[in-house]
């Protein structure tokens, strides 16, 4: 079983218009509302790869119950810890068609009290025994300390489970200090990591050398549209990417490529398989508008552009 | 009994940032939920001045589900159509507080089908029969033709029961070809009806002279920070005007001078107080943030500040 944590999930409300005038009355041409939240889209983005999993992490009041009954329509086990106050937040993305810009208006998300924390324990506590990968991925919430994915890295390990960690900031600074399975750092995210920002593909194999050092068993560092960097033990790091056609979202992309990965590693496909079936995963989302996910099929059909080369 | 109807209600969700940068990803500081729509806030605004309501027109899903909740909890009787599909729309209001400025971004709203629309004509008829008036606000969702107005007049009308109309566009113009008892146009709505826009007393005098002439009993032209004109049959007409202090947020002013006109009408004050007691109602609603309306209290603090003169 698969286990995703999505401790500050949201409900995104994606509206278009043709352009956002500052200070005046908009109308809007077209609404979707989409449940969201990094865990849940790595989730959402494994239901179509044909893998069920548990979503657990915090919900909240009415947005919070909005989110649970998506993710149960679409398939996923809902494994949520309730908040006792506040609701989920809602993400607003803003759309304009005119100039093929979104602009994001983020929530920080309902505040987190103790009694909550111990609840998510004893929750995770629950699912987490049966799980082969933890998959911990997006912000903490208000409330929650820095090393809340490091203590939950250390009891996975007790139990044999494996932790895939995709987070920011102090979250990710603390988080590795447990030696996650997997880290999937982004461009931003390895500067946090390094202290300085990889620029070409010199400095690229130095951050790979450099990120393998740090303990994790695999490292994915994530290019946006340059693909991504595949770091495993014992295997050659790999380079892959794939031109999408044309790029309609890159919301979810980075956990569609975590899915491809972890279903790679659920089916044992070779290194050089996990490379390309991963960005053809990742590339097949980006040509999606809004949140959603690909299909098999649609995967299948990217793959022939997947280009990989060794590091 | 005061019957209210809003025929396209909303969820008013106002983030507050310190500037929005377009085409980035924006951290929201706070956030309030509201449920809106003119007749809602009319219903809100009458319930602060001590006179309770009916609520009526159109929910849908669960954006509809939140707003009868909150109409319900602040003592107004929820007498809502539900529409078989879609969700109430939601409309978002982005506050920057470095610039002091709103950016509204909102949705069309449900459409209406035409057993909706039969649906409300069963559920209005139960509750018009005891009402002394009738408060219809706001604009009419898609699918619902602009005579719905006309006909709802007209159905009053054979009941004894005087209609008070805020619309604005084909709703206004269709509107009042039935005549209703009130009509609250601001000036762009004056524009509509007259063709023409005034600026300045005398052209406000002569919009008000011809406003009249077109067969309602009682016409007040809010004329925003310039306060209002009330016009009523063998009464003077009257300027009332006061200055907030300070302005926080003009959201719900026009539904709250509604308000005050419609608990002058039901408590006989005299022509001077009704113009004094509604301008200060406005004035009050502007000094408070967000779509919140005022004690009564609160009001009479602003009383003393109220200028009228004929005009």
């Amino acid at each position: 079983m698969l286990v995703t944590v999505t401790m500050n999930p949201s409900v995104d409300r994606t509206v278009a218009l043709e352009e956002l005038a500052l200070g005046e009355t908009n109308r809007v041409k077209d609404v979707r509302t989409d449940a969201s939240g990094k865990g849940i889209n790595v989730s959402l983005a494994l239901r179509q790869l044909g893998f069920p999993s548990i979503a657990a992490g915090f919900l909240a009041g009415r947005e919070g119950r909005f989110v649970e009954a998506e993710v149960r329509e679409f398939g996923i086990t809902p494994h949520f810890t309730w908040l006792k106050k506040g609701s989920t937040r809602v993400n607003i993305k803003v759309y304009e068609v005119g100039h093929n810009r979104t602009t994001e208006i983020n929530e920080p998300g309902p505040v987190v009290e103790p009694q909550d924390e111990a609840a998510i324990w004893r929750d995770l506590a629950q699912v987490i025994p049966q799980a082969e990968y933890v998959i911990c991925s997006g912000s903490l919430p208000p409330g929650v300390k820095p090393d809340f994915y490091s203590r939950l890295i250390d009891k996975c390990r007790e139990l044999g489970v494996k932790v895939c960690l995709d987070a920011s900031g102090p979250a990710l600074l603390e988080g590795i200090k447990a030696k996650p399975f997997l880290i999937k750092p982004n461009e931003d995210e390895v500067e946090q990591l390094l202290g300085w920002k990889p620029e070409g593909k010199e400095e690229i194999r130095a951050a790979a050398a450099s990120l393998t050092k740090l303990g994790m068993e695999m490292v994915i560092m994530s290019l946006g549209a340059d693909g991504a960097v595949f770091y495993r033990e014992g295997e050659e790091v790999l380079w892959g990417r794939a031109a999408a056609d044309p790029v309609r979202s890159t919301s979810g992309c980075g956990d569609a490529l975590l899915a491809g990965v972890v279903s790679s590693l659920l089916t044992r496909r070779t290194w050089d398989e996990t490379v390309r079936w991963s960005i053809a995963t990742a590339t097949a989302t980006a040509e999606i508008f809004g949140t959603g996910f690909p299909t098999v099929e649609h995967i299948k059909q990217v793959l022939p552009r997947v280009v990989v080369e060794s590091l």
